[in-house]
């Protein structure tokens, strides 16, 4: 039997781990690290810092893997993203038939919540199904970056007995849904926030929100959606890359 | 100038805390303990525990307040919301004003992230707002009941490329919203998902996540509503109460 360890490690702060990630982190033999693009640097340095300050003794190993890259702007985002999982899956299974002896506990140490827009669950589940491996595996659930960009704004992701959404830009760019207040938009390339500068609502954004490059800009939505494209462009360019959430609720009822 | 920590300390297991609200728990002078309900005495039982394990000396102290209860099944629940959060505001601007000295930092230990369905941030915010006293606040955002039941089923809270959404039982009973397959369900007292059994879904199912009593069920939701319905009927007469919280994915595409 292998063990794997699916270890949420919060959205950017090291602070943001919790102890039982910390407990996780411990019991671990091996960690697959697999970051990608512009920001993969930063994002494997963070992932050793956690390793070398919460992991208690050293007799634990770091495996560096390439991550195949996503097709970008392809007309069928599910395809890609299925074509993208079945790549990954196969260097996953690698990691874990090479790297991983029977007995052992392997990591995959996860940005943010690995409930919330990451294949690795879905991964891992996969592979534990096929038969392939006698596997069993555990989640370890993190801090999002939802929620460090709202305890950062002081604000609360819901408004009093609302629902509230949870969205990729790509589903917002239909239009704001219909019944609902609050929104938690991720993964947004295109300033999806702009096409609603005429209606009247605030916005509550965060850049590498959590690390030391931190960025928030909250207000009325048609006052700062200007400084926010700016900021953000301006942001993108220096760092060569950026991650940016936000939260759009309508003003009503006030 | 008074400071004020609103701390989320997760949804049961005190693994669950993580460093930066052990940080915080440490530069609190006083706690303001302020639960209700049957559940009261494992909830300050809970939370009078996390102190003891967490904090390093024990020049704290602990102010327990009573919470005034919500009036129920009033037909303006905003309404009544309101007028509980005006409640809650007096008293914790009483605490505020006799137990916290000037200098002195006070805490409010939140269940979950009290970013979600929690009115403290609102209330502490209104306070400061109303400038009757000098006053900062902070927010440490918690492992959520809906991270820690989904990380307990090993499964997702969105679906690939898709939204979800997060609400009360009170909103789902209006209808499953169109656009979407992922719902996350709280506050349920009417076993909601039960409107639901003639459609193609799949329920994972929690009760006292992350607590020795967790309970949870899995499966698709024709097969398993009947089952759900009785372990939850008689875990909470057996407990004298019961938290729960469910996400019902609708099969697609598959
Ligand atoms: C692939 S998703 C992963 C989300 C992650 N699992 C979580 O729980 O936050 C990546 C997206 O998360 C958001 N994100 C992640 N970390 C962030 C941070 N520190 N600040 C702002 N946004 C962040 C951005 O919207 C980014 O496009
Ligand atoms: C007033 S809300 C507070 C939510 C909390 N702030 C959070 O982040 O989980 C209470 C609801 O949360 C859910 N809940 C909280 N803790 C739970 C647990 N340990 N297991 C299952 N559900 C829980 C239940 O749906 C309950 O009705």
């Amino acid at each position: 039997m292998k063990h794997i360890l699916i270890i949420g490690i919060g959205a950017g702060d090291p602070d943001y781990l919790t102890v039982q990630a910390i407990k996780a982190l411990n019991r671990a033999d091996v960690f697959f690290v697999m970051d990608k693009g512009p920001a993969k640097e930063k994002l494997v340095a963070l992932r050793k810092e956690i390793c070398r300050r919460y992991i208690e003794d050293d007799d634990y190993r770091i495996v560096e893997a390439t991550c195949p890259e996503r097709v970008r702007d392809v007309s069928d985002y599910r395809a890609s993203v299925d074509d993208l999982n079945a790549d990954k899956q196969a260097v996953f299974e690698r990691l874990i038939a090479e790297e991983l002896a029977d007995g052992e506990c392997g990591a995959f140490l996860v940005w943010g919540d690995p409930a919330l827009y990451d294949s690795t669950i879905r991964i891992v589940e996969a592979i534990a199904r096929s038969g392939r491996h006698v596997l069993d595996f555990e989640v370890i659930p993190g801090i999002s970056s939802i929620q460090a960009l709202v305890a950062k704004h002081r604000t609360t992701l819901n408004s009093i007995g609302q629902a509230l959404e949870i969205t990729p830009a790509r589903r917002l760019a239909e239009g704001f849904p219909e019944r609902l207040d609050s929104v938690l938009v991720m993964l947004d390339a295109k300033n999806t926030y702009k096409r609603f500068v005429g209606e009247d609502m605030d916005i509550f954004w965060g850049a590498y929100v959590g690390t030391p490059d931190e960025i928030l800009i909250g207000g009325r939505l048609a006052e700062v959606a200007d400084e926010i494209e700016q900021v953000r462009a301006e942001a993108r360019s220096r760092h060569g890359w950026i991650m940016d959430t936000y939260l759009l609720r309508r003003r009503v009822g006030e």
